[in-house]
């Protein structure tokens, strides 16, 4: 059985973060493991408080999975502060991780920003250059290229821009706001467009977790990028055609949409 | 689609705690949230370290999952210290839960006591008359009972004095030391055994977990407290009998061993 990591914060209400992740793996068929790096009292209302790891505890949960059980890819989530990600980097390059997906969250839906400016540097220079795909949104692509993106065309020179600039694959998601969810992957100097299924279904929490978690696991299958990619939007595409509406807000996917018995 | 919490630690090697407990609601058809007690850097070897969640924040969580989504059943797990227990029960009791199962995580298979000796009476006191059953396994079993068990009579007088002291279920767990893996179910003034299937896999890491979230998804399905037991038993067995081997010491369960494609 193939082994996936989450570094990622945990969501209470099991929408996103780590929960979304393992989720996704396991029902992917991957053995997940996490270790946290903020823990969240959220629902799908809202983030009602959080709680920060320190660097030295999540160095160590690095340190109880790499030493016992090897991840065949690891997925980066939500890291708020330099410092952590600081820790990150150093773990996973002293372990020589391999597969590695960066979901590079900063921006909320609502626009926001989530973590602070030292932070987002250092994901750049310290993260991005180990990843095999960063998979940013419309605004965390801006953030992440400098530039402004309104159209299909801006999405290509921004996913462009990023993979020259810090050496990694780029899956820009187009999200509905923009050309109607297609995501366009730029690797190897070429673009690769997925065009998404439209599914009229409001509860999108922790759909940007379960993607890049998707793909991880697909990768430490052995599957190539882009079919990691395709099969990963997929799956996301199930669990948002299944229809669960849970909470008052903006509700979670059934990650568990292919058991025959997993009923809304 | 019915909802499950559980109130637990983390377990970064995946395998043990509300990892366990997520993938154990996930494949059993429940959507499952979690209430983060402490963080562990953990393996399958040992636990390297602990980060412990503050009762406040703790309190955060379980409100932001009670003022979204309801859970239909509640599994707690490890929670070692009395002022944790405490905030549990008060939430738990002004929310007014149901469907609560209790696993009384005291002592580990070593058998050093995991918890302190003020949570054990807080344990006893607050949560167990919250229980609609309780899960120990022999060594806990006679810190709950006062009693030294050494047969399958001592489980029966030993699960009928805890069943009668804090009015819940108690599902007595045998284990392969005594009794061969057979479990006793008191209930209603009933005793149940439930056989267990020998399974001859040394990598046992998170059953005790595993069983008791597998009970709460059952039990938040809607069947009854027998039913409920017997169905966690079967897929356990099942999880055993992928005999997945990871990691170095006694390693984790396959709880996705239903999935077709989830080979080891």
């Amino acid at each position: 059985m193939k082994t996936a990591l989450t570094i990622a914060g945990s969501d209470s209400i099991g929408g996103a973060g780590i929960q979304a992740d393992i989720k996704t793996m396991t029902m992917n068929g991957v053995y997940a493991m996490s270790a946290v790096t903020a823990l969240t009292a959220q629902n799908t209302v809202g983030v009602q408080g959080i709680f920060e790891v320190t660097p030295e505890f999540l160095g160590m949960q690095l340190d109880s999975v790499f030493t016992d059980i090897r991840p065949d890819a690891v997925k980066i989530g939500m890291v708020s502060s330099a410092d952590l990600i600081s820790v990150i980097a150093e773990k996973l390059t002293a372990y020589q991780a391999e597969k590695i997906v960066v979901d590079p969250v900063m921006v909320s839906t609502s626009g926001s920003r989530l973590i602070c400016e030292d932070a987002v540097v250092m994901l750049k220079e310290k993260l991005l250059p180990l990843a095999e795909v960063v998979t940013p949104n419309i605004p965390e692509a801006e953030v992440l290229s400098g530039m402004k993106i309104a159209t299909a065309e801006d999405m290509m020179k921004a996913a462009e821009h990023i993979s020259s600039t810090y050496r990694c694959a780029v899956l820009c998601k187009g999200g509905h706001n923009l050309n109607d969810a297609n995501d366009l992957l730029y690797y190897n100097k070429k673009y690769r467009w997925f065009y998404g299924e439209r599914i009229d279904n409001p509860n999108t929490h922790g759909t940007g977790c379960t993607l890049s978690s998707a793909i991880a696991s697909n990768l430490a299958k052995g599957q190539g990028l882009c079919e990691a990619v395709e099969h990963a939007k997929e799956y996301i595409s199930g669990a948002l055609a299944a229809m669960l509406d849970l909470g008052a807000g903006s509700g979670p996917m059934n990650h568990a949409f292919a058991l025959p018995y997993s009923q809304n």
